[in-house]
């Protein structure tokens, strides 16, 4: 089936000539509205007319950048690797990934669970909402799509294989080189100029080489070191929560990475988070929900990851009769430190190119008064310095912790 | 073209259809031998019946390993990496490349320069041969071709590009991570069992869970860290040498992995041919030149990948305006360092592997004297276990001469 654009008009039709899509609405009637926030591609809520609760989600992507129109093009490959990430993470973690009635690598196309009862992580964070569940789900979440996408647990040509289904997802790799490791810590026409002009918190980042040297260190683990198969964009604009469940979803960016590259990138947004509440709410409540909520999450992501890990004899790395079993153990520890040490370093990468760089987060960048928005900057960039700087020294979490509340 | 296994009686035929032979040949009449000594593939050196010196090589793959027979089932798709990767080395080093008549993947057929002037490197040195130019040659070769594939030379798409082409090479990397990494440290049915039995020194090493620990280390950077095109099995039967000239050959292991395995194969190689000479032969002045040899290709491929490096304005890792120059200066050498430290590391491995493993050394294994293998074994583990255990803590080349010389 040959690729074409859908749109509002068509995409109605289309799907209904669908068996699983059928199969889902049976004979009802389908009408679709467009749901405006996606940058990159259309996306569509289709539901039963006699029966709105009865929806799913249609997102295609055309060969360009959608925010920006069909003057930046950008491959619609995009949306095979998305398929594609998206149906491994849903074996691995059922529970976290929405179903997925239908895709088509052809069309760019894919059909998915709607998540009408859930609001986007961060918007609830920035209203103060406490999500009770979500480090226990996300622990799980990391844990099983990390730990069973690494050769910890996959055979070697298993593993080279994963790799293969996604290396050539080269575009959205570079968009991450670029907008995360390179052009925010300069000058560049793609940052934030309005507020980079006469910063000097802006003059103090692009002049601190020794900070830079770190960054790029971070930048090369992130092109060479092949451990696991990320999401590869894991903010908390990219999760779907409520009180009692957290969905991941946009997993575009997905290629075999450095483990620390997904749990680093939430653990930025949840200290932005913090910083904002921190300096423009006050909400004691909401900052000791988070830092709780840091704590477990990189608590029971690595004592979640170690389980699995314990419970598999043979994989590419090990083999029984290899290592004796407190052998294996230390093995782990010093393992486990190693993700946690460069979880903290691309952490700090990825809070420091919010400040300057081509994307913001709300948390910080929509803080209006411009006094605080500044002390809210020089804030995450002491934070992100120092755990740039000192990743490969960070020996626990309490130290992280300890960082963060400054 | 569908692929048929050639012998001895179609080979001329064969080529003798092929433009580019017909090309080389001209109008003579070609005869072939076969030259025994491949394990994995069958080749012939094929020459002009009135002028033997015209001469090429060619080399064919079977489904199976040569050595073993039908029995032993091994992809043919080996000769697809080995043609790649000759092919890539060739157009980054020209001179320590063979030259390449002609090639087809389909057919698992290479027919490459006839290097008949030359004798294999290991063969030269365990008679006690020197080779004055040949730290310089290697040195180039490999600075050239580990700089120039990686991403601190390529662009991200280049680089992901690369890796596609050589990452289904999944049963020579498994093979390594095997036989290199694993059996060997290990009671296994595939080890130099004759010399394990009863052996205190393979008790010792198959219960030293600190130094598997550490292996282990090494083997999860050599499946996992993706910095340049390897060659993937460079000891010293990998290479063709003279007084004037040096040859790699034989790349079918290659697979874009850790800047440092290389180096290290040959520098583990350098190593044994060194103790090899330290108890059999006593010959102090090929002893003085190994040293001098290992000292010099180490310094001089740090110091021409470096240069390599300076004259790189843009690359995936850096682009101007980024760092200063005195900052990138830092930055490499912490990088160059990374680089010996692991080559320590993985030559560490490599040594370790050759004294019980499957596949051993003649420089060691080929002693005849049992008292004097068991003690050439026992100083080539000293060497390896302190590489192993201390590599990330070894700064210097100066460091790893006096390791050597113990």
């Amino acid at each position: 089936m040959a690729y074409r654009a859908l749109d509002i008009d068509s995409i109605c039709d289309y799907l209904s000539g669908i068996e699983e899509i059928q199969a889902f609405f049976g004979t009802e009637e389908i009408e679709a509205s467009e749901i405006g926030d996606g940058n990159l591609n259309f996306v569509y809520l289709v539901r039963a007319v006699s029966d709105p609760s009865r929806a799913v989600i249609a997102k295609q992507a055309v060969p360009y950048l959608r925010i920006a129109g069909e003057g930046f093009p950008l491959s619609r490959e995009r949306m095979t690797y998305e398929i594609r990430a998206l149906r491994t993470f849903k074996a691995l973690a059922p529970d976290y990934v929405p179903d997925i009635y239908y895709s088509s690598e052809e069309m760019s196309l894919l059909v998915m669970e709607y998540l009408g009862d859930h609001v986007i992580f961060r918007t609830g964070l920035l209203e103060g909402r406490q999500y009770p569940r979500f480090a226990e789900h996300i622990s799980s979440y990391m844990a099983k799509t990390l730990f069973h996408t690494s050769s910890l647990s996959l055979e070697s040509s298993e593993k080279r294989a994963l790799m293969d289904r996604f290396s050539a997802n080269t575009q959205l790799c570079k968009l991450t080189e670029d907008f995360v490791f390179t052009f925010p810590c300069m000058e560049h026409e793609t940052n934030d100029n309005g507020n980079v002009k006469g910063n000097p918190l802006a003059e103090m980042i692009f002049a601190d080489m020794a900070f830079k040297e770190r960054v790029l260190e971070l930048k090369y683990k992130f092109m060479t070191q092949a451990d696991a198969l990320l999401h590869g964009d894991m903010h908390t604009g990219s999760l779907m929560v409520n009180e009692v469940e957290t969905y991941m979803i946009d997993p575009e960016f997905a290629f075999v990475g450095p483990f620390g590259f997904d749990i680093g990138a939430l653990l930025s947004n949840l200290i932005q988070n913090y910083i904002h509440h921190d300096i423009v709410t006050g909400n004691e409540t909401h900052k000791l929900w988070l830092i709780e909520t840091i704590e477990e999450t990189l608590r029971l992501f690595a004592q979640k990851f170690v389980a699995l890990w314990d419970a598999t004899e043979r994989s590419a790395l090990m083999i029984p009769g290899l290592l004796s079993s407190e052998s294996k153990k230390n093995y782990q520890q010093k393992f486990m430190q190693g993700i946690l040490q460069d979880t903290v370093g691309f952490a700090g990468c990825k809070m420091a190119r919010r400040i300057f760089g081509i994307a913001g987060v709300t948390d910080i960048r929509g803080i209006e008064d411009p006094a605080l928005r500044a002390q809210a900057e020089q804030r995450v960039f002491e934070i992100a310095r120092g755990f740039v700087m000192e990743y490969d020294r960070i020996g626990s979490v309490s130290e992280i912790i300890k960082r963060i509340k400054g």
